[in-house]
């Protein structure tokens, strides 16, 4: 049996073997690494939106070798290197400035308990691989479930836990989260019959056949989060069947609008599979009417979902949640805790009224997830994933409801200061209003206003389009601009506006969710601003000799 | 403008905004609770795989509330709490002796690096929230891709930053990179052409009947993971369509078997749309004939993928990269980092051979991922994704290909030992042999042995399969005997042995990714397993007197 001695490790597999055992001294490498990345961090990014503005053609020359180098490098080595390469041309999505999308500051306890997560590395796909954070995950999503639909105390201590149940499915973000709601969705109205066994099983093409539809359709607003368009293509039900419904001059769908398109696709016999609510569009932060889409959806017999990827997290808010009325009677809802709810990126869920909803999608293997078992990933998704529910559960815990409120509540607050703001500055014009805490809202020079109004009164619509193209580019260079100086950030985007005749018009927009972020903070970005539109020398000049 | 005042926070509102300031000084709360945390993990894990064996139902009593708690907590109450109910009964999954899942130890700098990572909270799905981290993900794919695929140096510098084209695409795990893959292969097969504007934009129907075939079709072996049968269903293919073909005595696809399928499936109209490889099965470890199937891929003229998310880091040896010849001339290949390239859960990759292969599943939106963009989230199933590429970067650079030859030699040659090891004890039968580093066995007794011999010399299948449905519930017992002994753990699965018949027998799983497990661990692992089988008392005392 000599081939069985153990063997000996030789020296450079020894010294390999160091780097899987953490140092326990608290003078350990780890220690001295993790001082230096703390210091660094803050020495590199203090308060502005990046350390240091360069081209991204120049950022990407660091990252060119193409090869896995040959040797291995010392760990401080390579800390040293990015942190000039990669943390120093990194955005500082937490900067009080960072004002142009849902990516916000985290409070400070997340990162000792994300380095706990990550070293603890479970695996939430079964319950061999992370045993107790299984239940915790279980909870996250019965708290959710609860704050959303808050059925009785009978019904969680019935469902929360049971193995062939789900109150939801937690992912790694939103766009996975709706992918989930509309598989179901689309399960559910092709599911198994008779000898058909569902299109699951069987594919779109027999599903078609065997319940006599000539084509499914998904209705949404033209807010629709493009994931909705990604979900279709994936989903086979094709892009084109995600039927764009226009808004009003709130911004909200229209739907009455919704109900003859309805009809008008049953008439050529084609099933509305889904309708989507939108709970804080991407765009424009507006909710729509979701009671009235519930109405429609039980008229029409579909599924209901809710995209509150972002809104979702105003309902820990109890003076403001009613802004999101008729969330409840949807089938199921879209909410990501990494938006408003402060938690690290990669927190996403989707929750389901009906515990039983997800079987239609249900699957089960040899090695895991068999039948009757415990284990999470029999009805998700995603396969392996990490225990991120948990800093979902911190935050709920250490925040508390009463946090939150606080929480949310400046954020919304404060997105109504900065529209009066802009209201009451005489060279800006508010767009879109804040429902909940986004806005958009562009540079109008005074001069450009008497004209554009005027074009407007003598309904000259060529000359209000030139006006608003000339805007667009205006826009387009403030904003980029700003980026580039480093002091603060907005994001823009393109909508249509009732008022310009539906006209695509490129606005700035901005997300109130961080809580560092100051009344002085956002004065300051209107002051920029008009200062850099003195700065450019293309769309300006032209708007100011029109 | 007294509305425009900067109002004053209150006493609650300022505490509250203080959790959002990282402290600054090194005997901050957030060092303590560091320390403290890191000294009671060490404490609990220890070398077990679980600190305490408690019933899932126990520890569920500890996750039963369902309203999320009005008060806000003390973050150090409450990290002490969940070290209790959570930590305490999560799985050590980095224990030497934990070597039943794919999920390994990790090297210690991964702690501070992710850290780091979860406080910089990139968003990787544009560059305007990622900044520095796209241009690094795009490189670590390029490493990977050269790893793969191997290309030459014109290749690297024309494709791995450019804008419209993509090496590959990250995401969260082999799940979401399989159903990439197969998303993408299915576009391609049912593209635009003439008036029809692609699966993609008009749904399955339309493009069946626009390429006048009855079904489609993915042909893998019967070991492929289940998330290709997930993928199925979710692409509307069907689950049935993911024909499933034999596998010959060494647990690899018959390819010639898979001809006939193919063949036979053309006859009835249906696309052979997909061929699926797996390098690595999940209940196995073994490698499909790649190069074979590339033949038959080219002569179906389909999409050739390669499921790699477990076997692919073997890529990183030298002396055993030819295991999986063949790789490099799929279209497609699916490799989890979180795997045996010891990175954190939540690293999966797709890599593509032909860099404009994920056009047709290419979407943009208005305010993100605007044609001619850098942003990542143009070419990926997911949205909104963490900056987990930064750990394969680090992990790639600080253990270096040098490094990671040693690993990935040390744990496939120590799994060749370990199935030394359980052939020459007499009461052990290896079941199938190590290709990579993942091997099957089962505990047989002596007397047990020679009966089973007996009655295969004598063909009576009768008896056979009867000893094998005890030798299931033996092994069954043992394995959850073992994990709830919290010394070692082994996982268990069903697989169909040529030499029982092909019928489902139960056996334990081993995987040997773990850089620490020793030799002597490997030995106390079998000592252990015999010893639990004595402590049966159902089908070990029917095994005895058969």
């Amino acid at each position: 049996m000599t081939s069985n001695t153990p063997r000996q490790a030789d020296a450079s597999e020894q010294s390999l073997l160091r780097i899987f055992t953490v140092p326990e001294d608290s003078n350990s490498t780890l220690s001295i690494i993790e001082q230096k990345l703390s210091q660094d961090l803050a020495g590199f990014l203090g308060n502005s939106i990046a350390a240091l503005e360069k081209p991204l053609s120049e950022i990407e020359t660091d990252f060119q070798a193409f090869e896995i180098p040959a040797a291995p490098r010392f760990v401080s080595d390579y800390t040293d290197e990015i942190m000039q390469n990669l943390v120093a041309h990194s955005v500082h999505t937490s900067a009080p400035s960072f004002i142009g999308h849902m990516t916000s500051a985290l409070p400070y306890f997340v990162l000792p308990l994300s380095k706990m997560m990550v070293g603890l590395n479970q695996n939430l796909v079964k319950i061999e691989t992370s045993k107790a954070f299984t239940p915790l995950e279980r909870q996250v999503l019965g708290m959710m479930h609860h704050l959303t639909y808050g059925q009785n105390d009978h019904f969680y201590q019935q469902w929360m836990h049971s193995a062939n149940h789900s109150l939801g499915a937690f992912c790694s973000g939103g766009t996975v989260a709706n992918i989930t709601a509309l598989w179901i969705a689309r399960n559910r109205v092709l599911q198994a019959d008779g000898d058909f066994k569902g299109v699951g099983r069987e594919g779109m093409l027999k599903a078609l056949r065997h319940y006599g539809y000539d084509d499914l359709a998904i209705l949404v607003s033209e807010r629709g989060h493009y994931s909705l368009g990604k979900a279709a293509d994936l989903l086979s039900i094709g892009r084109d069947n995600i039927v764009s419904i226009a808004t009003d001059e709130n911004n909200k769908v229209d739907v009455n609008a919704m109900r003859d398109t309805a009809l008008a696709l049953q008439q050529k016999n084609i099933k509305v599979m889904a309708i989507v609510g939108v709970a804080g569009t991407t765009e424009t932060g507006s909710v729509d009417p979701l009671s009235e889409l519930a109405t429609l959806a039980a008229e029409l017999d579909c599924h209901f979902h809710v995209d509150a990827a972002w809104g979702g997290a105003s309902l820990l808010s109890n003076k403001y949640r009613h802004l999101l009325k008729g969330i409840e009677l949807a089938d199921s809802v879209t909410i990501d805790a990494h938006k408003q709810m402060y938690v690290p990126m990669g927190a996403g869920m989707v929750l389901f009224k009906d515990p039983e909803l997800a079987h239609t999608i249900a699957h089960h293997a040899e090695y895991i997830l068999r039948v009757g078992s415990k284990d999470l990933g029999s009805q998700t998704l995603e396969g392996s994933r990490p225990g991120m529910a948990m800093l979902v559960h911190a935050c709920l815990q250490i925040i508390g409801r009463e946090g939150y409120e606080i929480l949310i509540n400046n954020s919304l607050e404060k997105a109504r200061y900065f529209a009066e703001l802009i209201e009451q500055h005489s060279e800006f014009e508010l767009v879109t209003y804040p429902e909940l805490c986004l806005l958009t809202y562009r540079y109008v020079p005074n001069s450009v206003q008497l004209k554009l109004a005027e074009a407007i009164a003598s309904n000259n619509f060529t000359l209000v389009a030139r006006i608003n193209e000339l805007l667009d580019g205006l826009t387009q260079f403030i904003q980029k601009h700003q980026r580039e100086q480093g002091k603060s950030f907005v994001s823009r985007t393109r909508i249509r506006p009732a008022r310009y005749r539906r006209q695509h018009t490129t606005v700035f927009r901005v997300v109130l969710a961080n809580p560092l972020t100051s009344h002085e903070i956002l004065a300051e970005v209107l002051t920029e601003q008009t200062q850099i539109a003195q700065l450019d020398n293309e769309f300006y000049p032209q708007l100011m000799t029109l």
